[in-house]
């Protein structure tokens, strides 16, 4: 997905909402501020929105000195997650169909997130039982089941911490029914907003048949050209590719074949109408067809 | 009142606002987009917020060729609140304190602007009913009456469209009991965002003894230093400046003394943290005391 002119300004509010993450000085926030404004007066109109990562957080954490910002609310999200894992796994197992619920569950997951202009999650129980049952705007859900049954293997591109406790559920009533499929899961190379890194799934216990890989980006999303070796050939290699979240769409969406699903709540205005739906909505998109961009 | 951390997004929003008021070409709003955060980029901190729309606006005007965006806006909420002139005047005659009514009633009226993220102006006589009788945050109406009973002269400083008819209400219930005081109305210099100008109190019909001068300025807010020579005169000479609006207060604040009240609603978090109350809070201040500024 390409930059929008609506970004501009929205970079320099997530650099504040950084900024007011590591320092309560004002006269370093305004330092930061001036300087994120100063580069992104540089950007061009082929850049990916995830790409202004790349020098809006280094900045912030090179003036001051805080490299993870977003550390403890990280940890913060993961434990609460955790703690309402076994109301999701009952969900799950109560259901007739576990693995469609346990794919909503991962979507209702992504709601969990710090660097967007509104934090849908309150409370991420009640979040759960008002939108479990709500129709997904774009809902490729039967394409995937198709694919799942003849696929070998499975990449899911995790997002944010918390939600990556129903990314695990996810995989593991995934490999409940399809015991033969090898399960990756690709993270982040650096800390970066609340993005999950190897870190957190060892915070969040993930079964040892799922092998944890850093894609190799330092930027919130995955962007193929600037991903490692060997995650490509993962990626290249995986039958189906689960990305969760507007990062992984952003990086993603222009490269993505019909392997690719996106699975995600379209929590910004202009992601919203890129795809087509209304702000809020729940999205399991397939790569490569019917696409607006 | 100083420019915050804060600022600095919030006025790449406002030109995106402008922007998207002016044109539907996403690359002409790109590049606006882009020259506003490289003018952004070298804002100062000793700069007043006000102060930022004197090269952001009219770079959108350079860019699009249109040199008054929020044009006809303004000419409709002229239109509307004068259809509800009727509705505000009765509610001052039915007062048993006819100022204190009609300067609440101005001070309500000030929720009208486009200026700035959440325009709080849904129905303006729902908004009336509903806010009439909310205490204010910070009230010296008592010293204002006080002043009043002893003053020749009042200078209003008006701020926004579709306000001014109220403001207008204001100066006509001060005058049925003042009929001595020389009435002054002080608007800009030119069109800016939704602030008044000359040709509003024409639209808006002021009755002749109250006589409209513009203050010289280009920015949305009075600033004394960039006012022009009998503006200034008039300023200095008043017995009492009623100062409407946010941008008012952000240009007059730190140089105001006790003649000067300033009269809004707190509609920028920043601006309600600076002056100590909630957001959206309703305010009557006396100029020169108990600053926090």
């Amino acid at each position: 997905m390409k930059v929008y002119p609506e970004c501009l300004p929205c970079f320099a509010l997530q650099a504040l909402r950084a900024a007011n993450q590591s320092t309560h000085l004002d006269t370093l926030k305004w330092e930061i501020l001036i300087e994120a404004c100063k580069h992104i007066s540089t950007f061009h109109p082929g850049m990916k929105p995830v790409e202004m990562a790349e020098v809006i957080y280094p900045l912030i954490s090179q003036k001051t000195g805080v490299s993870d910002p977003f550390a403890s609310l990280k940890h913060e999200t993961n434990r609460q997650a955790l703690a309402l894992y076994p109301f999701f796994k009952a969900l799950v197992m109560e259901s007739k169909e576990p693995i469609k619920t346990a794919l909503k569950l991962s979507i209702i997951g992504n709601s969990i997130d710090f660097g967007v202009p509104h934090n849908h999650l309150k409370d991420l129980k009640a979040e759960t039982l008002a939108t479990l049952h709500e129709p997904l705007a774009i809902n490729n859900t039967g394409d995937f089941l198709n694919l799942l049954s003849h696929a070998s293997s499975l990449l899911l591109l995790a997002d944010n911490s918390g939600e990556i406790v129903l990314d695990r559920l996810l995989l593991e009533t995934i490999h409940a029914t399809f015991t033969h499929l090898v399960l990756f899961i690709g993270v982040r190379e650096i800390p970066i907003i609340n993005d999950v890194t190897l870190e957190d799934i060892k915070e969040v216990g993930f079964p040892p048949y799922i092998r944890a890989v850093s894609s190799g980006n330092r930027t919130p999303g995955v962007i193929l050209k600037k991903s490692s070796r060997e995650f490509l050939d993962l990626y290249n290699t995986s039958d189906i590719i689960l990305s969760k979240g507007q990062g992984n769409y952003e990086g993603l969406s222009d490269d993505a074949d019909q392997r690719v699903f996106f699975l995600f709540r379209a929590k910004c205005a202009i992601i919203a109408k890129h795809v087509g739906v209304r702000e809020g909505a729940m999205i399991v998109k397939r790569g490569g067809k019917d696409d607006n961009y």
